[in-house]
């Protein structure tokens, strides 16, 4: 096991009616600024289960946080905070909106240009207070301090972390999730996956919590994730996906342990060039990243097709090919596809996808092996 | 699963060398208290790490906290934190170490008679900020918010719990624990292991993460605490038990769960009254709670027998029944004695052993169904 140094601070509120916490969550007197997306909220009853609960607090809204959160709305936000004296951040949404909000809260404290956050990797010494309530379980989000913000200026996706914006409370009420739509609940169960694959498949350094509590979580997002689309109102079905979906990102299993988030930083720019969801990106390129992968990972890939896909047959190597491909199998039954052609991008569309890998230099992977080139090859075995 | 809230903020600084970091850790200019025991810190090193890294920091030592910290141990410390202006706490040693000085911290800013927090239930409004050094992989008190303390004079061991007392740090360096005797790093291992019964075998509420992450808790306890003691220099096996012990009573495992503390609260009699080591109070209890409750815990024990020892063969009845042999094998495996009879104590002691259970009223169990009477069934099984 490595070393590692850690801390977790967010208060998890969780299940049924749990947003009428939220007047005992934040402090009291606090000007709010309530951020939410595209509206969901407005049709799911979520809307007004928090407008509800927070009669008589000073609230103001601040609607329209996209899908991929956008630098400039972000920053529309900053503005109307300042101008306001808002002294509270209230996400209510899934991962973007509370990703937007973490920027928010620093960006409103950033002296200077805040996209040097992710470009400069300037730090963030201070943040405005948030709180999040959890419509989605996907990101993992509100459980931990990591943000990802896109720029349309120029065409770009990057992310940045700072225990600064560690949201204060996490309010999560599975029945919230019962209406989400069919694929976003498929992104969400394929997302919190590979969010825990991306810190576990890579080579094992016997850290046996660690990698034990992985598998759990892989089971269960798996299992439940084959349920969660022909039962979707099952309470206990809602409850282990969010709180696995939670577990899957909040640094636990992380910790000790190398890591490999080479899917995460090569799907970016499928998002931003084709505008796939983030899932919808990953769901490509982890096959792509365990087969080219497959002599540094063999172990924990073998370690994979035992505890979650029950394989158990045949010489190392078909073990491997098996689970790589179950692996696969499992997004597409989750409904996502996994090629890069089911989108309409070709062979020769590979190298625009590669460019930020090459511009920045990126080393990719646990061993940092993962240049543009190499990217370029697991690019191309996924078209 | 049921709803719950909570957090943990402790900051853990796990791994080898760690011990250097405090520095770093404890606020500048602090005037720091730095306890511990009986002098097991000046014969492994552990003393002189800390003392060296705190050179230069004004620091005042406060020994002989005992195995099980006495309350009047406890006010004398905070005796000399009022006279010298103390203003932060350093525990440096294991759970019994660490206990006492969450008392500390509380009962110096305590207004009143401190053992109130006991007998009455009297809130804690504030406390010290307290940091850890931990010295023994056992009781997970570094990593939460519970103490037990004992009273020579009234003959009582109680426990209480705040947020307020939470360590803002815990340093865990698995090298430290190389040289603990034989018998206390039993006892951690046994004492760890039921730490995740008490929150696992009652009955199931379909928390599907919780239970498998109780069950890697297991499993890992199990498997290296078997190994430890012929292999005591294997860093791997330290730091996998040290983990395992803080994740078992860091309160993740027990959220959203129905618990059961019986073996915990039915042992405090054995310890006070013929001076047994907690963890061997438990090992002699939980057999006997498992055996009582069979058929309440039924579920749990047959999935226990599966998951940690390997039993799939026989009627539910039989494996219940193999589980049990096989969870009191493991602790005498261990080096512990599981009856009463072994440490002299009679079928006719057994009355004084359930006194505080009739006098308080207890009611026990995940069903609250363990009053003084069953209570002493339970023991009479034990003989």
């Amino acid at each position: 096991m490595n070393n590692f140094e850690f801390s977790n601070p967010v208060k998890i509120v969780f299940g049924k009616g749990t947003i009428s916490r939220l007047p005992f969550l934040i402090p009291s007197g606090s000007k709010i600024l309530f951020v939410y997306g595209g509206g969901s909220i407005k049709k799911n009853g979520v809307y007004e289960q928090v407008t509800k609960t927070l009669q008589g607090w000073d609230v103001t809204e601040f609607a329209g946080i996209e899908a991929n959160p956008g630098y400039e709305t972000c920053m529309r936000a900053v503005h109307i905070i300042r101008e306001k004296g808002i002294d509270f951040l209230l996400a209510v949404g899934g991962g973007s909106v509370i990703d937007a909000v973490k920027f928010i809260a620093a960006a409103t404290c950033f002296d200077g240009d805040p996209w040097d956050i992710f470009t400069k990797g300037a730090s963030i010494e201070s943040a405005m207070p948030l709180g999040a309530v959890l419509t989605l379980a996907a990101t993992g989000s509100e459980m931990n301090e990591r943000f990802v913000i896109s720029r349309e200026s120029t065409n770009e996706k990057l992310s940045s972390a700072s225990p600064k914006v560690f949201p204060e409370f996490a309010v999560m009420d599975p029945e919230v999730t019962y209406t989400v739509p069919v694929h976003q609940v498929a992104n969400g169960v394929v997302d919190s996956f590979i969010h825990v694959i991306e810190q576990y498949l890579t080579y094992p350094v016997n850290a046996k919590v660690q990698d034990a509590f992985a598998e759990s979580l892989l089971k269960v997002i798996y299992e439940e994730g084959l349920k969660v689309l022909d039962d979707p109102y099952n309470y206990d079905i809602r409850a282990n996906l969010m709180w696995a979906a939670s577990n899957a990102l909040n640094s636990w299993i992380g910790q000790g342990v190398p890591q490999d988030w080479t899917s995460h930083r090569l799907g970016y720019a499928l998002t931003v060039q084709y505008g796939l969801d983030h899932a919808q990106t990953l769901a490509i390129l982890l096959p792509g990243v365990m087969q080219y992968m497959r002599k540094e990972k063999e172990q924990k890939i073998v370690r994979l097709g035992e505890v979650v896909f029950g394989i158990h047959e045949g010489s190392t190597g078909e073990k491997v090919q098996q689970t790589i491909e179950a692996t696969e199998g499992f997004f597409r039954r989750m409904g996502l596809k996994t090629h890069l052609s089911e989108y309409g991008i070709k062979d020769w569309d590979i190298d625009a996808l590669v460019e930020p890998v090459r511009q920045r230099g990126w080393k990719l992977g646990e061993h940092a092996n993962i240049d543009w080139q190499v990217a370029r090859d697991i690019f191309k075995l996924r078209v």
